[in-house]
């Protein structure tokens, strides 16, 4: 590889995606991230219109090295059905043309660190089969800042990501996590699209023991974020509302 | 509790601690957590020296909100051996009380988020149960920073701290997580006392599948760190030097 190559930087993006909030970047973002942002030319992004939204706010923070107009803003492909995760190399490699070229490029999500629990882990993989350096920025990950506000096992935990839709299905998965969690000490950590965070939150009250202690964390670094860890026990007999537009983290140690 | 009871403030801090680079605090912390931590005159740390280090470098950038002589900056308290945790609940509850009681506390650690591979957990856990508001502030994850430039599996990730130091248990113990790795996709997470790194790389390559991706992340965030990730046979005929004074992070998928 060439001596000037550049590097593939991850931006860490605010966690207020679809929430009335918006959050002042310096809330949550380094002013490394956001001077380092304002100089990218070129970007490969899970959201071009999100994106844009996020250069803006940087824009009347540090002004852009040049207009917004102008700048390379490519999205990630999705993932084709059925196709293998080899497949996509050829695609991904051109994304990461410019960076073998000699331009930083700067890889966003549309909340908190690219490549963890959102895509863009292939890009980061063919960057690193291309020899590119790849350089993480500080940022918020919600799923670690939930976890840190949990007071559970920090020293042992897994995400799981999704759990299954279905009610049969989940239900099993539940009662397979909490056994894991009690026979390994291993704090796990879930998370649900915003709008069925409340029926996630319903069906861990139901299937989890009720020792277990379960902690909740919503809309963590937005001005109303809350976090609250309690057995399920006593869960079952709180009343409590999570918003249907804001992003939840869900940790559990039984 | 009161309605005017402080909070939990979960302080991140910087991940050059032991390292001879000295990382300006705005590479990467918020603005909000600098000016944050300057007004926070209660303290529960992991180390008061290292602590009061910090807050000499955020004096510098805000003025402290009073002398650093004049702040309380309380250690946590040693987990004892052979003590259950409930032990530990009436000294962590007197460390709280300055909250109970009106004033905000920061809690810190040496490094990264607090109680996150790192002490405090139980602490958080003690103010829940206070019924205490935990804010956990945005900051630099050394753990999620490796996930997110490793490329490996974002979506389904174990954090499992230390391996064993005896050979034969570390062998295996890898040998196992490898397995596990293998059978759920999901990417492993470990971390080694930074003078033991070279010998926990020597034994990963040594035993994990010669296919299995290994991801080394040394010094993130520091001006010299670095992330590779490769197939465990070609870092067996690579040679890698890891610095022994600076901290490190291993992940592979099988």
């Amino acid at each position: 590889m060439s001596a000037v190559a550049g590097s593939l930087v991850l931006v860490p993006n605010t966690l207020d995606l679809g929430t009335e909030a918006a959050v002042a970047l310096p809330e949550v973002l380094p002013q490394a991230v956001i001077e380092r942002a304002a100089r990218l030319t070129h970007w490969v992004v899970e959201n071009a219109k999100s994106a844009r939204a996020f250069l803006k706010r940087v824009d009347a923070l540090v002004p852009l090295a040049q207009p917004l107009q102008t700048l390379s803003i490519v999205e990630l492909p999705r993932p084709r059905k059925g196709a293998s995760e080899q497949d996509d190399a050829p695609a991904l490699r051109a994304l990461l043309a410019p960076a073998v070229s000699g331009h930083d490029i700067g890889l966003l999500s549309e909340a908190g660190l690219p490549a963890v629990a959102d895509p863009g882990a292939r890009l980061v993989q063919v960057a690193h089969g291309l020899g590119l350096r790849v350089e993480p920025m500080s940022g918020p990950s919600a799923l670690l800042l939930a976890l840190s506000a949990s007071g559970l096992n920090g020293q042992s935990f897994a995400f799981v990501g999704y759990l299954p839709v279905d009610a049969g299905a989940r239900a099993a998965r539940i009662r397979e996590l909490d056994t894991l969690s009690r026979r390994s000490s291993q704090t796990q950590i879930a998370i649900e699209t915003p709008y069925r965070n409340a029926a996630l939150l319903a069906a861990l009250v139901q299937h989890l023991q009720p020792g277990t202690q379960l902690s909740v964390a919503c809309g963590l670094t937005l001005p109303d974020g809350w976090c609250r860890t309690m057995p399920v026990q006593a869960w079952r007999t709180t009343a409590c509302t999570l918003p249907d537009r804001y992003p939840a983290v869900f940790c559990w140690l039984a």
